[in-house]
Parts: structure tokens; sequence; C-alpha cells
């Protein structure tokens, strides 16, 4: 009997790394965390992500082959596949694929993370038969990836897609690029964080908030506290839904897409930001797109969407090129 | 002898119409102007344009044959060829190729005039070998084409690039769409003239610009004044290349385009406005772009590149289905 085909999706995080198992029809077979710990150095880390890939391999190598293995992880270049200096990992200019390809003798291909969930969301999320569409991912900070006409876009130096550091505020906040105003010192776990604390000094509400420390607060308690009427909790999150709306209706005015999908940490306040940020979206949105454009969170669980994109990646290329693995895997790494 | 293979580009603006007849290498044969007056009906348009059309054919058909005409105007819904509402021509909804068909027997396709002029630039101007760009063509208002990996970018309904109306100052000038701080409320050709008379409002250095209406005011002249050192004329330059060049750093950070080219009548000024446009660029450019994205001026002479467009819109159509060219006169019109 023919073996059926799978590839492994990774997603590498500061924390923690996700993997999974994803057959051709882009279902995730199994999955499974561990520690990233790249403080303990590359040689460590690549070790011991395949020991992982082959724990969760072991059970279905009678009946699956593996045909290729698709990374995602934060600041990779890509066009070069390269993971450049990343503030999360204490990795320097990694090309990771080819210290992985010594352990699996199939195609290894790196993604940026945030344009790896994209790609989860098109295979298997919110944006599932969509062709123009960009994912914004709201952890602590906001990354982005964008689909144009059916494909991610990488621009002329594979450095597309960083509206994290699109200016809304001129004289805004300090942001850690050096620039002022940027979006996601306002639009991510840490930003709304900020916004409380911002809240706290100009109005002068009771609210649970003043009994947490800024290293302590998360974005989930404050949307707990909103649920419950806190007022300056709800205020937060009409405040980041307003310059969340108009920001993206600057964005729609560049792409023109179907819909703009909100995933990562602080889009699982779901309506408490959704709702503010579509209102101020129609409000400042151009004529033309009033109405056709929609604001949708992710409908895949949080974190699983980079793996899903991950894996859909290396599963396009093997697509593509079903007889060139070899040659895939020595062209770009 | 087998005919050479020409095709007619077209470029209608509110007051002019532009034409010229292309060979299949991009080399403009001749070109010719009328008055468009669409006051006067879109039937009479049609028929005065076809008579330019074989007047500057009349020579050339002995030995050339026309194969295609691409048309070029404002409010060209990329998507269905069709011209939506435009403010400067008195047509409504109109199915422009279909009329023009009539008359001549070869495809004729309608695009939008800032994407005709990103496909000029790209055929014979600025943007000549480059697949990552954008062209902003700074006239009354602002208008933008935006080739990514070597195509246009249309989005989900024909109307992306609309970089003129992305907001660049909360409360600011008022557009004529309703919105507030609209880019082309300050940079285009009127953006600088209201650019003056703020300034003007604000200090106290002579200037010969107090002699002068708001209505008969031209970019032109502007320019003419700060090569002689007015210090309003000179200001209104620095404060406009300011707030472009900041903006075009929050284009960048979408695209990561090779480069961003000015065109249209403002962008005659040059030096005037390119230093301080590129000096801000680069200050608030985000690390990973900065020294890697040029600013450049269209090297088109002004007026001429959505007429090379147009013609390198239907060229490419004519090339990717040689045979088939009813179809495509059926299919998109």
């Amino acid at each position: 009997m023919k073996k059926k085909e799978i590839i492994v999706g990774v997603d590498i995080g500061g924390t923690n790394t996700a993997l999974g198992l994803i057959d051709y029809d882009c279902n995730l077979l199994v999955e499974k965390n561990f520690d990233t710990k790249s403080e303990k150095g590359i040689d460590a880390y690549v070790e011991c992500l395949s020991q992982h890939v082959n724990g969760i391999l072991k059970e279905y190598l009678s009946t699956h082959e593996l045909k290729g293995i698709g990374i995602a992880a934060p600041n990779v270049n890509s066009l070069t596949g390269i993971i450049e200096n990343s503030v999360n990992l204490k990795w320097k200019n990694v090309n990771l694929s080819e210290l992985i390809k010594k352990y699996f003798n199939v195609p290894v291909k790196m993604i940026n993370d945030a344009n790896a969930a994209a790609l989860g969301e098109q295979s298997a999320g919110s944006a599932k038969g969509m062709k123009n569409f960009i994912v914004l991912t709201l952890g602590t900070g906001l990354g982005s990836g964008i689909v144009v006409d059916g494909n991610l876009i990488y621009g002329q130096n594979g450095q597309a897609g960083e509206l994290g550091h699109v200016s809304v505020k001129s004289n805004g906040r300090k942001c850690n690029c050096g620039n002022f105003g940027c979006l996601e010192t306002y639009i991510s776990a840490n930003g709304i964080r900020r916004t409380v604390f911002d809240l706290i000094s100009n109005y002068n509400e009771e609210t649970e908030l003043k009994n947490i420390s800024f290293n302590n607060l998360t974005s989930k308690y404050i949307s707990e506290l909103a649920l419950i009427n806190d007022p300056i909790a709800l205020k937060s999150f009409n405040f980041t839904g307003e310059i969340l709306g108009k920001a993206l209706s600057n964005v729609a005015a560049h792409f023109d897409p179907e819909a703009i999908i909100l995933a990562g940490g602080l889009a699982e306040s779901g309506d408490l930001l959704l709702k503010p940020t579509r209102f101020y979206f129609e409000k400042y949105l151009l004529d033309i797109y009033k109405d056709k454009i929609q604001i949708l969170k992710s409908t895949l669980q949080n974190g699983r969407a980079a793996v899903m994109g991950a894996g859909n990646f290396i599963l396009q290329e093997l697509k593509k090129n079903p007889q060139s693995e070899n040659v895939l895997s020595m062209k770009k790494g």
C-alpha cells in the first residue's frame, strides 16, 4: 500500500515552540509543544526539535511518509530564509533549515511567523477561499502577513508587511524600533497595557486596574474586567479599537482587501476589540470601500495559525515541484 | 512584406486627451493632444477620439497594422473597465471600450490612469527593470499605481492603491472625499497651494506669494519663486517634503519596494521636492529599509507615462493571448 504523504509545521516563538503533523489536505493530525530555551544555543535547539519531530512521527511512519518541514520564526527574511537579529531568540543570522536537514533528508523551508499565520488562515482559518487579505498577529508586538491575488507579498528585500511600524501618531509613544507613534505601541498585548496606564493617569474612575503592576498586567485580565464593566478596561478597548479601526482604513486604501483578520493574544478579547474597531474602520473608510471589507477574528486556536501556515508553505512548494525535492532544498534552503 | 504591429495608447484627462502610436518594443512613434470637452457627451467624444486615432494612423497603415487600443482614464474600475462617477469627466458609469470598438475592430482595454502611469514608468520610464515599485501622480489630486512582484495590484474590488486618501493628520485638512487629513490635501498641486496660504497666515516674511490669489496660484510658480529663494515658497516645499517623506516611510512598511516614483505637475519641481522628501523619508524609515529604497522623479515627459502605460497594458494582453484577440475583447472590454 502506498504510504500517505505528510509534512511537519513548526512555529518557533521566544518562549514556546509548537509543531504539528499535517496531511496534504491541510488536516492537523497531531500537535506538540515544548520550551524553546534559545539561550542554550542553536545546536541544542536543533537537537531538541528533531527529537520532538521524531516523537510525533513515530506512530505514523508505518503508514505515512514525511515529505517536508516548514518552519515559522520571528525575523525570518522571506527571500533568504535566514533568521535575522531576532529580539526574542538568542541566535544571530542563523540558517536553521540547513541545520535541520542534517537530521531529516527532506526539503526544509523557513518563513516569517506573521506570513505563516496568513498562510494558516488561508489554508485552515478565517481566510479560506480568499485571495486578498491581511492578517495581523497581536502578540507582544504586531506582526502582519499580506496576501495579494492569492500570494504572500515579500517585497524587494523580503521585508514587506511591517505594519506594526506604520506611524499612527506624530509624537506618539516611543517604540522599540526607535521611532514614535508606531502602530504596535498601541495595538498589541503590550500596547493595551500602556493604554490602561495612560487612562489611569488621565481619568479618576475607580478600577481594579489600580491594584496591579504593569509587569503583572495581561490583556486577558483587561478583557475579564471589561466584561464586568470596569470603566477603565472598557475605555481601553474603545481607545484601542479607534486607533486600530482608523489605521486599518488606511491599510485598506493600499490593498482593497476582502478581509483583515485579527489573530494573537489581544484578538482573543473578541467583540470587546472587534466592535469598536469595526465602528471606527467604517467611519474613516473611503466611500468606495464602505461595507465591502470584513474585519474578522481568526477562527484558528491561538498559536495554531503559524504551525498550519508553515506546513502549508512547504506543501505549496512540494506541490509546485513534486519531482525536484532536492533542487528545492538546494536552492532555497 | 509583413506589416509591423502597433498599438494606440490614450490618456483621457479632465481637460486634455493625449494619444500615441506605440510599437511592440514600447517606442512612441507619434503623439497627439486634443481637448477632452466631456461636457459635450460621450458619443461626441468617441467620434472625436476615433478621428484623432485615424489621423495619427493614416501615414502608418501601409506599413503597420493596428493590433489594439489601451485607454487610461480617471476612476476606471480595473476589474470591470467601467469609468465610475468621475469628478472631472461628465460621464457616469460609461463602458468606453465597447463604444470605441464600433470604430476599430481590435481589442480595446481600459485602465485607471494612475495604474497606467505605473506601467508607463515600468516600460519606458524610471521603473524599467523593476518588479516592486509605487508611482504617485501628483496632479490636482494624488493618484497611485502599485506594482508587486512585476504586476499591478488591483485588490478585491479593483480599487487598490488609493494612497491619496490615506490619512496623515488627525483633524487635518478637509478633503473632497469627506475625510480630514488625507495625503492629497497636502501632496498635490492643490495641496501645496493650501500650504502656501497656511504659511502666509502663520509667518510674516515678505513674499511675492502675497500678490496672487489662490485660484491664480500654480505649483510651477511656487517652484520658480523657491528657485530665487522666496522664503515662503522654500518653506512650502520643505513642509510638503516632510509630510510626503513621512507618509512614504509608512508606505514602505507595507510593500518594501525598490523605488517610489513621483510623477505629475508637482513632481516637475524636481529637487525642491525630492531633497526634503528623501531626507524625511530616511529619517522616519524603519531601520531594515534604510538606504535600500529610492525616491525618484519620473524620467518621462509630464503626461506621457499614462499614454505609454495604457499602450503597454493592451500590449501585455496581446502578448499573453496572441491568438485570442476576440476572446479578449469579448471578455474584458
